[in-house]
């Protein structure tokens, strides 16, 4: 039986990892580090980076590249068949290492807008598998806290999207307040009424480069806009995400 | 100037804790621990705990009473007295021993569903206040990774609301997959439609009584509702959450 961790590194700082999540990094007979993530970022240099902070002796390091994704079938195929490579990929390198107890350090938590859960469950068919996933701060908490700010109106809804979504759809039904993820569009500017709609913007949250911006939509919006395309510009990558509140009620 | 430090401890586990949120612990020159707070456990022996168990020498523990609740003039004026009433008591105890790095250690993360950030805004207006946050890994963490579940379906929105919100209004328009918080009703058996519905249920996540139970609705809704009277019965006290995903579609 081959036991795999999933564990959440929180969203880059290191003081985001949790007690259990060094223990289970420590814990370790390898650590699989993806060369290209879904992200432009050299996150990998950043994993490898936690590992040497915070762990007296890390266990190897078994960096591999990220097969490509091809999407000329289609978005949804091109996905299927892009988590099917990484898969095989996941099991090759921890054929290779004789790995008994490998593990991935995900980004922000695993539930969140991430593939690794759906990969494992791949790799569960090759190999015999025993899965622990180990929780994480999201970027929605690091938004959050940055702010000083609550996801939630008292005892209302909050609905966590995309910026597809948004675009696509509008401001969603029976909901005034948004979290909104995996915008490369600043996809807000799509919102039809953005009146009395406030909106609290975090870039490269929990790291050194982190940027905040808050306050009413229309008037902040063309601030986030330049913002954004400037750090972008300068770093040769960003994330970032924002919580929007239509009615201002806290 | 005050610095007063919100610092989100997780659901129970002592791993859930963060670096950051143990340094900043360590940091604090006085932790105000609720002896009364909005659930019925003895969470504040959990927190003393918790200090004990991951600080060399925890700074002082200033425990104290909660005010009662008041709702005999309505919900909502009852909620606002009560926080001016809770901000006052904060503020009391904070003078009392002439703290100037204060913290108080939140349940989860300070951001959902807590009051802290709103009694802290009420502090402020009586003190010189610098407000921190330092985010905690949620119940809502701790459930998808206790379930090894994915929280959205791929690239799909996921709603957070209420046992109360859920009962009033039934599912919510436009989405699949929502997290149900402070239900003390198994409000799943207020919806229509069960068929095609499952659900993800946990207890006490992170702690030694962790239960959890996972299907289609309508097979295993008999079964929570059970099994959590019981471990209510039993512990005198429940903490519970799902997730409630209406096509299946992970
Ligand atoms: C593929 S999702 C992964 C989310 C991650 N699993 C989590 O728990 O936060 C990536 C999206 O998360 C958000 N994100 C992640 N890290 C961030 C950060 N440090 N600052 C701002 N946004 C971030 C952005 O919206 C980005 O498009
Ligand atoms: C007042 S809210 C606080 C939420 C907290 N701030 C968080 O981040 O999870 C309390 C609700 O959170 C959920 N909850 C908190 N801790 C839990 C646990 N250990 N197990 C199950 N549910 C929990 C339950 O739905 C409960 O009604």
């Amino acid at each position: 039986m081959i036991a795999l961790a999933l564990i959440g590194i929180g969203t880059g700082s290191p003081g985001h990892l949790t007690r259990e999540a060094i223990a289970a990094m420590a814990d370790a007979d390898l650590i699989l580090i993806p060369a290209k993530g879904e992200d432009k970022a050299d996150l990998a240099e950043l994993r490898r980076a936690l590992c040497r902070q915070v762990l007296a002796s890390p266990p190897p390091l078994a960096v591999f590249e990220m097969p490509t994704r091809d999407v000329t079938d289609g978005y949804r195929q091109g996905v299927e068949a892009w988590h099917d490579a990484i898969a095989a990929r996941w099991e090759q390198v921890i054929r290779a290492h004789g790995a008994i107890r490998p593990a991935l350090l995900v980004w922000g938590d695993p539930s969140l807008y991430d593939s690794s859960l759906r990969i494992a469950e791949r790799v569960a068919r090759r190999l015999p598998l025993n899965l622990r996933v180990i929780p994480g701060i999201t970027a929605i908490q690091a938004l959050c806290a940055a702010h000083a700010m609550p996801l939630n109106a008292v005892a209302a809804p909050v609905l966590i999207t995309t910026g597809r979504q948004i675009r696509g759809h509008g401001w969603p039904q029976g909901v005034d307040r948004l979290v909104v993820m995996l915008d490369g569009e600043c996809s807000f500017q799509s919102l039809d009424a953005q009146e009395g709609t406030h909106i609290w913007w975090g870039a490269f949250l929990g790291m050194p480069q982190q940027i905040l911006i808050a306050g009413p939509l229309p008037e902040v919006a063309g601030r986030i806009l330049e913002t954004r395309a400037r750090a972008r510009a300068e770093h040769g990558w960003i994330m970032d995400i924002y919580l929007l509140d239509r009615c201002r009620a806290r």
